[in-house]
């Protein structure tokens, strides 16, 4: 499949989501974002695919949503774009592959909220992150999904009311990022991290994803009685029975990558 | 209007509310607690008050709760105490302003909650926060709501169970505080942290401060339903859509702030 | 009563109990779990214990599960050792003791979770932890649920993602642990924390700390409902009264340990 604003690139066990329009500083407009769920669904599919990194060109990592397709539309297109958006959003914690963003400059508005929406962040010692917003005439209302719960309250205060933009060492100590190295390391950075990241099955971690956020988002009871049934399951068959099996029969697993 | 444990300023965009009964360590009575929220809620309903600054004076920022006042309650006085409490702490997050906290010393028990409970909170060197009731025999249950979610739950136990105080140093790395000064800078750190946190349209700042702390509270797909009707809403009309058009006709955008 | 895994001693006001099997690394099988649960609770029932510390011996604070128990288990079978397991972590939040973790050596897998279920952790500095079923075939659901909401969501992620071990200070600034020091101080370190966060009333304490949890658990408003309720009841009897009486009378309190 061919993108006109991103290049999707298979290296073995690993698929690259490149945003490739830094001529319009890889601002989220609606065709982006269909591009972009089209992409990262369509790469989830494949259950021989460990790891997705999503990548970027150019200074910006992504200037958020596109204003002047903004500028333009009704209040019922608007509510469409944000439903796009939020979709393509949320399909990188849905995909069960592991998510890394490597991030090489600002990640502002949506753009943030792209990084924060995947399951780990790499970023460049030039990166830096804005929820910018508030300091204009649109708070970052739905990029706040996404950051305030990562980082707290007050964090979340500073970033989304002074619309302000943190270092990626700052990003690091807030836990909204994972890593921060040099720009020259950054993409083998991110394919070390992928690669320690993607070890074991497949599936095991797939299913793992998906049930950590589930998760975190119930009650501390709820938590527990979902996290009780889906391990017990996971135990009894495939790659959760194989683990102690071999351990059993002091032989190294074999991954089925499969339940 | 006059209050008796307040004094309350305007400066231009600003107010500035201030403790001023250091003799009592300003403790929160039933008084002051009142005073506080009528101070705050009346300054929220000025639509040209862009910020409003929580100061205090002497070297305790506020003790809490007034133990004399509490030794002669009745059960049904104490209930109705602490719901006035929890009125007055709740109006700092309710108001559409931005609320920074000026903590120039000790911020204990309901003082801390006073603390935790505005948007941002700039802290002198010599400020500590603690929650003391865990080291004698009242545990601090309705300042830890504000408190745990916060800092996390290990050092909400910590700070519940052990009674001790942090330092500011120490709250800026649990995310309780935004800055910390030397005493001496602290009124000027204020104003500058409150200049930078109320650029834009404060039409914007105010539904985004509500709409950001209630999709916290929510399951995630329920904040993401909110935000993106709050958001397609607000990029419709006033400075939601001024921000996109200024951007397409290429000029500085002009604050109504309205939507 | 006699444990076969473990040993339960009393000090004074406080009991500790500490793994006992180094030569099985301390793993937590069906037998194990249900001891653990037996001391905690049992320990839970004597109003005069102020605190238990939860201590291991030899190099390996706790494994996690025990493998070649597990690699028998039909689904229904590994049903009933997860639950019997989060009955077993859930214990050390619902009694009214302070609880320590004195970390050792490597906490892992079901292991994190044991010390993540505890109120505080003094870890040694050669302490680690890991959620290492990513990495292989089962990833570790159940421990995620103590685990992922102390440290975040990014955080959460690399360790269950990859299954890789952090260290104690890493630890330390992620909000999993209390306090690190160096191995020969570890148990002077936790007698001395022990001593900090278990001044006061034993009543207030035990109230306080099954409220917290209780209402971090809830929305913010259902949270001070619970918290207003609880703290006007405890403020008008017992110690909770004892607290501003002592003070209006200008004497020490004395703790009747009652509420």
């Amino acid at each position: 499949m061919d993108y006109e604003n991103l290049e999707c690139e298979r290296d073995g066990e690993y698929v690259t989501i490149t945003l490739s329009r830094p001529d319009r500083r890889n601002c989220l407009s609606t065709q982006v974002l269909m591009e972009l769920e089209h992409a990262v669904r369509t790469t989830g599919e494949h259950d021989d695919v460990a790891g997705i990194v999503l990548a970027s060109t150019g200074p910006v990592f992504s200037s958020g949503h596109d204003l002047a397709e903004m500028a333009g539309m009704t209040g019922d297109e608007l509510h469409e774009l944000f439903t796009v958006c939020t979709r393509a959003m949320t399909s990188l914690a849905e995909v069960p592959q592991v998510v890394i963003a490597q991030v090489q400059g600002l990640a502002t508005a949506a753009g943030a909220q792209l990084a924060a929406s995947t399951d780990l962040v790499v970023a460049s010692e030039e990166a830096r992150f804005a929820t910018p917003g508030g300091k204009g005439g649109l708070f970052c209302h739905t990029p706040m999904v996404a950051v305030a719960r990562q980082i707290g309250r007050k964090r979340a205060a500073e970033m989304a009311l002074t619309g302000g933009a943190i270092d990626a060492a700052t990003a690091v100590q807030w836990g909204l990022v994972n890593r921060v190295v040099p720009a020259v390391d950054l993409e083998q950075a991110t394919r070390d991290f992928m690669g320690y990241a993607t070890r074991g099955s497949r599936y095991a971690k797939g299913l793992g994803k998906a049930t950590m956020y589930a998760q975190m988002d119930m009650t501390f009871q709820d938590a527990y009685e979902l996290a009780v049934s889906v391990m017990s399951n996971a135990a009894a068959s495939g790659d959760g029975r194989e683990w102690p099996t071999a351990f059993v029969e002091k032989r190294r697993p074999e991954w089925s990558h499969e339940g």
